[in-house]
């Protein structure tokens, strides 16, 4: 689904940033403030964001995923991770200094709004941009140089974009029929409410834009990839009401929204949370919110009536119930036969010497999901990358910059779709020649982690269908193999993926995160698994397939309470070819020929027996 | 080392404790109290007790390593945990109700203390005997209620036994050379004023008594199985004192602590405690002290003057110096070769039909254990167990009520001992006869969880020796191949293990405790590799290696941090008679041999080519 605004983003083009940064330091003077604060979230702390909300790229000119910016009178800075540096010295003119996060001495930028601004400086923040949470923190370090944190009405950036800032979307909400969702949106909210009632809590605030999507069943384009649209929620014991512009709503969706949701536009939400304090206070009712609910919030409905805790949608979104499963199943399937077709598609042209750029492939594959049925769009930009290019991580190849394919390197392709019934995310790591045997004994480093954690069974506790064993705790048996080479990677090995929603989400995953720690896996959850192995300069290695959490069938049961396992229901050929037969275990060995034999079975039967694509799946399937 | 006063412990005796607590509740009226809480630890929060410290034990009849007991006016409660329900319900008498914790609605003693007794009542304590920060936690507790904490200058039980109270133990105190040590008392002094300056710490109090004997160099054998001695020091950046009676003392330990540490008596402590507030305050000076000081310390040198942190002598002795690496390694060869000669004894007796007793085994296994050169003592109360005996975990089979051991079914011996360069902890499991399907499939289980812990390589951060990994990651390692079949077990999969010192030490440990989150791995740690399977009513099985931590040789250094694995110094054949080798891949085939092969070279070099346990050290050792 790339976007005519995307493909003129040019990686190396630098934006010329002094009048915008002259405009933005206008309105600092007018605001009485020192410095402001550039977030890269949206009110919703959306991970994508649309492009009305692309601040931090529009004042600084860099428009990697993750960052955040400080414009002061004086000074522009610019903070990001160790995956952006190099681009971000490439597109950040001489007005920004880039502060490399997690180099020493290299302050945070708390750090540096607390010890690089002078003391007793007032910091302004747009407070729909920054959660309660951060906002408190920062407030605190701040009192200790007399600073202090100005909420302003309106985000400096946005006056000084002006104009010019791209209007938000307006695209139609669509309805999530039961056919696909499986629990009606009334369900979902007198169960949300039972949870409410068990924790004594009066309401909820639902700002996360995908826990709203998921709770009324109902699904947008206004960010690119993810299947939501810009909205707030409030439901307490006794009332729902949907924030969201009237004009997205057709009168399908206000027919499946029913007499029992009050629906009101996107901008009283604010209002309503103001009208609402003088009551909640007088009759002692709280409002649940979370780590991702601005600090504007907060303010809004006032601190003394919020309870700060866990999303109790979030954590309801994550188990998915039986049609969401066999939407993922069957989804999965037809992006497979996707991808066969594809594969096979770039192997006979490599083999040809055809010359293919990496987004020529990318578009080629784009074009062959959209054949599909109840295919939506992409679930993010597909990484279609060569050789050296597959080490970098978050790599997007843009058609002015991208490489031709070279079917001597590794050829590492990480997409996925939007289909109605669910969301899907598959990594293959291919070389269409000989490889090397280091790169196979990479390869099949990375494989013995990907088994490992596909063939995990872990045990349940004893309340509930919850593992004892925390998420966090499976990561290491996709690092062992690649560990004992003196090999790794960085980056987490597995994250959620939602049911035609956000391909990312919470709140469980397979890493060190700390959150992690606090999210065990439950029965109907999905993860990704996919361990990976990059070498700077020269490839990239990622297998990556979609798990379903499920009851393990094991032969005992000890201690009674019964264990979890993984299914897998992504079913992409792993690619013999880049195997080292002698690494692998009998039971390893056995893997790969069982996944193979369930391709060829699942996908095969999607595909026309002398097509090219079954083809392929029939010569990739063979057994090892 | 089995004492005289443990072997008229009889398991079944059930103590009369009528005149025991009624004595016990004159002196609560005398001191004004409504309860008294009774921990089952000493001052120095010690694991092991001495018989005068066994004060729970007097006064409820109790005999289990764990648990404690509150004596109120009207009730008499005994808490422990599901090891020693059963245990504990039989040794109890009439006074006493057993609160089984764990158990649903069963109220853990702090909630008793809340809510059980009366509001408003005063709860006798021995600070010396629960820490500050249990203590803190506990009164903030009790202030829900009005309740509140009394610390008793003079110890309930302690006044109700009187006389009969045993004397503390006199015994000698022994230097711990350099020859062994490694590193002399007064570098280890150096070294840990060097650490209280880079934490900016005017001075540390140490009480747990095996960091006082490491860091004096000093042994004793106050405590059954742990060469410690009473003792408390204080170390400052300007003075070292240790507290310890004179009788204790002969020349050759005067002359070896020299004349830069202060020696005082034992109880002189708290008064020098008390003695240092004001300055200390005055001069804004803190002392260090952690989580196992007890509440006296914190009220004798006034909390204000007190900072809670990890023990930096702790830490310290967790790493073992190079001359401690060897120790640990030469002892576990001796220790190995008096394994071979018993299980070779043993299984013979068996073959021949004598009838052995569990005690007459583990007591011909000491006595080997004594003929090696620098043996001390035991370093735990041998678990030697036939079939359903070994399921209990923490089982210790006594002379009236011990079984005979039964070649048709398992047995398991889990022992260790004291030499003066090192400490032992081993645990096999054999079966002398034939074992069925069912027993060699959990065993093998078992096995593998042991290989994977074994071959672990997991990376270094990025500053010193240290892991990033924490060790308590490592734990599924261990018991994945039992989940796979739905087994698993109740106990941590390991534990630091002393040089020297006692067989259980700190701060790290391979299991899901939350404080070896806080401790890596580091290079020159020690910690035991024992996973097991436990069927009730029928076996248990364990298999226990002591190993250190290493650099490992990895092929490659991906992030040039380096790093970490295993060497496992314990070499005893692990009993391949239980082992399913269709269950086994061929790289844990091939560390079975290759552990067989070191077992055969190093612990072989040790017997006379003609003597049984040589023999059956070849016989055990060969290629499966």
């Amino acid at each position: 689904m790339r976007s005519p605004s995307q493909t003129v983003r040019i990686l190396n083009m630098v934006v010329r940033t002094s009048d915008r940064l002259q405009k933005a330091r206008h309105f600092l003077k007018a605001n009485n403030v020192q410095a402001f604060f550039v977030p890269s979230e949206d009110a919703h702390q959306s991970e994508y964001i649309a492009d009305c909300d692309k601040r931090r790229h529009w004042i600084s000119g860099f428009t990697g995923s993750a960052g955040c910016a400080v414009v002061s009178e004086k000074e522009a800075a610019l903070f990001t991770d160790g995956r952006y540096f190099l681009q971000a010295s490439q597109q950040l003119d001489e007005n920004w200094t880039l502060m490399k996060q997690g180099l020493p001495k290299v302050p945070t930028w708390q750090e540096y709004l607390v010890k690089n601004l002078p003391a007793k400086s007032r910091i302004g923040v747009d407070p729909t941009l920054i959660t309660a949470s951060d906002a408190s923190s920062l407030e605190y370090e701040l009192q200790s140089v007399g600073s202090t944190l100005v909420p302003l009405e309106k985000n400096i950036i946005d006056l000084a974009w002006g104009a010019e800032r791209p209007a938000p979307p307006t695209d139609p909400v669509i309805v999530q029929t039961v056919e696909y969702a499986g629990v009606s949106h009334t369900d979902k909210l007198a169960s949300l409410r039972k949870d409410l009632e068990a924790k004594k809590i009066y309401g909820t605030v639902i700002s996360a834009l995908d826990e709203v999507a998921w709770l009324f069943n109902l699904r947008g384009s206004d960010v690119e990839c993810n299947p939501v649209f810009f909205s707030y929620a409030i439901v307490t014991l006794d009332q729902t009401t949907l924030y969201v512009d009237h004009a997205k709503l057709g009168n399908d969706v206000l027919k499946h929204l029913g007499d029992h949701v009050s629906i009101k536009s996107y901008n009283e939400f604010f209002l309503d949370l103001k009208n609402m304090a003088a009551t909640l206070s007088s009759e002692n009712k709280k409002l649940l919110i979370n780590s991702k609910t601005s600090l504007a919030v907060e303010f809004a409905v006032q601190k003394q009536n919020t309870l700060m805790d866990r999303s109790l949608v979030n954590d309801a979104k994550a188990i998915k119930n039986p049609t969401e499963l066999e939407g993922m199943r069957q989804c999965h399937l037809r992006d497979a036969a996707a991808l066969c077709h594809y594969f096979a598609w770039l192997e006979d042209q490599l083999g040809q010497g055809k010359q293919l750029s990496e987004v020529d492939a990318a578009d080629y594959l784009e074009n062959l999901r959209r054949q599909q049925k109840d295919f939506v769009g992409l679930s993010f930009d597909t990484i279609s990358s060569t050789g050296a290019n597959g080490a970098i991580i978050h790599y997007k190849p843009e058609p002015e910059s991208c490489k031709i394919i070279d079917p001597k390197l590794i050829y590492l392709c990480d997409s996925g779709g939007q289909y109605r019934d669910g969301t899907t995310d598959v990594t293959r790591t291919y070389h269409f020649g000989q490889p090397n045997d280091y790169e196979k004994r990479c390869f099949t480093r990375v494989l013995q982690g990907h088994i490992a954690i596909d063939r995990c069974v872990f045990p349940l506790g004893t309340t509930g269908n919850i593992s004892i064993v925390g998420s966090y705790l499976l990561d290491p048996f996709a690092r062992h193999a690649l560990w004992r080479d003196g090999l790794d990677f960085r980056h987490g090995t597995g994250h959620g993926v939602g049911a035609f929603l956000n391909v990312h989400e919470g709140p469980h995953g397979i890493g060190t995160r700390t959150s992690y720690n606090d999210s065990p896996f439950a029965e109907g959850m999905t993860v990704t698994n996919e361990p990976g192995y990059y070498e700077d300069g020269k490839f990239g290695i990622r297998i990556e397939n979609v798990l379903l959490v499920r009851k393990a069938d094991t032969p005992h049961n000890f201690g009674s309470r019964g264990y979890l396992g993984f299914e897998h229901v992504t079913l992409v050929p792993i690619g013999n070819k880049l195997i080292d037969q002698n690494l692998l275990s009998p039971e390893e060995k056995q893997w790969v020929n069982e996944y193979h034999v369930e391709c060829l079975e699942k996908v095969g039967a999607l595909l026309p027996k002398d097509s090219p694509g079954y083809k392929w799946l029939a010569k990739e399937t063979a057994a090892i």
